[in-house]
């Protein structure tokens, strides 16, 4: 299987980490944003959002980060990161619609135009950010992971643009139990960092 | 399962559409929003998001649209709505992002203010409703249902605010694939209306 990646994007480092976590061997084929490649007519044609990260498996093209997680870990039966019980699996769903919903249109949205110069009002951005970071902190008091008793896909989904917000000007330090949280995450065996989520 | 439910939300719509389709049986327990219920300390403590829906079955309360969904078709066993296969799942799973991402930001916000005068700038939220449906509708262009040969999941998730976009001043006339396909899903058996998607 062979991943379109971007390493400074939180969104394929989702995959990579999943990837590494649950030992699935992926092939990284490196996009270059800069030069624009992934509006280029040939990745239209693979994914015509225009957006990394997408998936190659045969046949197959794949977008958007938490199907691409889904099919990981569906099709190499890691049924611990995606149980099949329909409450985990709802629940893991739940915090996926988080990461597509809040999380992108929050803390990513103000890295974008922090860490890449992107004009736009991060107003909006931020206040959905210290909305979200104090749900996620509220949820997270009670308990060690975000759904049961062990990782599963929606730390992966979650994660990345939490631990990334500090590069969209945002202090974590009132965040305690998510501060908590992602250190658990990046003390598990076979973390991966990314550059803005050290080792 | 008791559904908390709002008549006019498309979120709950989304619910309230599986469960008929599907003909799963589910109880409605209206919110009153207008009243401010869903921000009342009681329903808080069901949903700290404040949003509808939110479904209850026994001890096991579940928020999220999309989380919904795949908890019904999954409890309920229905395999053809929320298929095993792990490409199809993968694929259902990425619509379900677009309905979090693309159409709540986009449609779902334009409908908010001219819907419900919710106050807020509609040049962002247009220019995405914009670009996702020019996206849907070359999708469309070239299959009767989003994922595989019939309805699914990804169905109950996207057609919703899309049927609603002209609620927000969105015109669906430049898109004939998309308005072929909501008139598909109004054709199938069970199909229920609600206030903007009539029968």
């Amino acid at each position: 299987m062979k991943l379109y990646d971007v390493a400074v994007s939180g969104n394929c480092y989702k995959v990579r980490l999943l990837a590494a976590l649950a030992d699935i061997p992926l092939e990284l084929a490196p996009v270059d944003m800069r030069a624009g490649e992934h509006k280029h007519p040939e990745f239209l044609q693979r994914n015509p959002w225009g957006e990394v990260p997408v998936l190659q498996d045969g046949d197959m093209t794949l977008r958007d980060s938490q199907a691409i997680l889904v099919y990981l870990a569906a099709k190499h039966g890691r049924s611990e990161w995606w149980p099949a019980d329909p409450a985990a699996q709802a629940k893991i769903v739940g915090w996926l619609s988080v990461a597509a919903n809040e999380l992108q249109h929050g803390p990513a949205t103000a890295r974008r135009a922090d860490r890449f110069g992107i004009a736009l009002d991060k107003t909006e951005p931020l206040r959905r950010a210290g909305r979200i970071l104090a749900l996620l902190e509220a949820h997270l008091a009670g308990c060690d992971w975000l759904v049961g008793s062990r990782p599963t896909l929606a730390e992966c989904a979650v994660m990345p643009y939490v631990a990334l917000a500090p590069e969209g000007g945002i202090d974590l330090a009132p965040y305690p139990s998510v501060l908590a949280w992602i250190d658990r995450i990046r003390a598990l065996p076979g973390f991966v960092p990314m550059p803005g989520i050290p080792a």
